[in-house]
């Protein structure tokens, strides 16, 4: 692993670290966040899994979680969203939701993209285990939140590992990506058309299945341009509704789905996340 | 004028604008973002000057300063380091401290920069006015501030315009530029060899010529690479320190000169605006 930079911010140090993947095949990088209280201790982790086009920099330059995360002593750390880079297959008509930039956080079956588009083992498996080994984090107290394709990540990497993350929330997330298009293209691509293997990183899906989570906070922009088409809120509330899982869900009137709307409530994301991992 | 586009965020609205202008003969670009307070009649302005290298897009994206404005109930307001774009002329070695980027806050006088380079007469005069004939803005309750050159334009248009400002601070200024190397590129280029010109632009020659702030809060990076041979705070405290002028300096120990370091402290910044905004 090598350390590609690093900056003091908010008392604390921000980071952008750059390692080999195994689940990818490729050089990947990742920023991460440091309180300035991870100098006396492990501190608690949110992970901050990052929508279609981002790299781990949207989030790290504008996302504004810093001032939170040293005032309430957590790490953040922030992936990117593909792999990328030579070698890597990309959309061929360079379509920002597929390939680079776009891998869904699956791990694909289908031929060109499953060498490498591996983001479900990498954010789940190998990552995880890298930054509790190289970092003073707790591994009991994990929280996970996202913004869009990424607020879908963090959703169904929470649903499918009960207990691993003490919290979860996403902004504007894609929580049925089975019944919407940028989840539909997606699936298709990376898991071949056989609808079955979707349900395992689809939200709804996996919450009509039978998972659980023990609270969710989610925040939508109602002027949010992809509300009705891709991301769906209501699709989530009755699936919460349903299955008895307590879903604070709040419709912000003006916001869109730009980082404006991300940094506007990440504050009140992260005080989330700390007041449950104690 | 032409807006460019508008973001809800924090509750208040953050915008860019366009607009041919008559001091530089181009097209400009500013950020204005407009607190929740706004929508109900005139607030105070913070006047931000960016750096070398910058558009209003740096702070805009990377400043961290809407929370803070929404709550205190601020605009703030970011111009464009220099004219730019085609038939505007730039280093003619792509330098990143004179040209495109580096306008310096003064009008040139030397050919060819003279045509565009009046980035003094559109920061103190043209986008005033256009900005307080066209928002809701107090006239009476201006602050402003800047960082690196921008510190330097802050402080240079506070200290020859008494009583407009209510209140200034900077982020790691350029204080003295008629005595470091950015400095006296830059006012050779545009204002050129004779140095008696130089002092109207250079905020220790100006302390020392007897004109007067109210008090000035100064953050600067201890771990910033320019701050021994470009930024030089010792020269202004002791400027300060012989005219009296109430000088808070804040060495900041492991910060460095980007906006890791910027959005550290600009809540601070703005705190000390609102309180003597009123």
């Amino acid at each position: 692993m090598e350390r590609v930079s690093a900056w003091k911010a908010h008392g604390g140090s921000q980071q952008v670290w750059r390692h080999q993947s195994v689940a990818t095949g490729t050089q990947m990088t990742f920023s991460l966040y440091l309180p300035p209280q991870s100098e006396a201790g492990s501190v608690p982790l949110v992970w901050y899994l990052s929508g279609l086009t981002c790299t781990h920099a949207n989030v790290t330059e504008k996302g504004e979680y810093r001032r939170a995360c040293a005032e309430l002593g957590l790490a953040f750390i922030a992936p990117d969203t593909s792999p990328r880079g030579a070698g890597v297959p990309d959309d061929p008509e360079g379509a920002f939701d597929f390939g680079w930039g776009a891998g869904f956080y699956v791990d694909a079956t289908e031929a060109p993209w499953s060498a490498n588009y591996r983001m479900w083992s990498y954010v789940t498996d190998e990552l995880p285990r890298l930054v509790l080994e190289h970092f003073p984090v707790e591994p009991a107290a994990q929280a996970i939140m996202g913004h869009s394709m990424g607020g879908h990540g963090a959703l169904t990497a929470a649903l499918r590992h009960p207990g691993r993350y003490r919290s979860v929330s996403a902004l504007a997330p894609i929580v049925a990506p089975s019944q919407v298009p940028f989840g539909t293209k997606a699936l298709a691509g990376y898991l071949g058309p056989d609808r079955a293997a979707w349900r395992a990183h689809d939200s709804v899906a996996l919450i009509e299945d039978g998972a659980q989570l023990p609270d969710l906070l989610v925040d939508q922009g109602a002027a949010d341009e992809f509300v009705d088409a891709q991301l769906r809120p209501d699709l989530l509330k009755a699936a919460c509704d349903a299955a008895g899982i307590p879903l604070t869900l709040r419709m912000q009137p003006g916001y869109d789905h730009s980082y404006y709307f991300v940094s506007t409530f990440m504050a009140d994301h992260i005080r989330w996340h700390a007041e449950r991992l104690g």
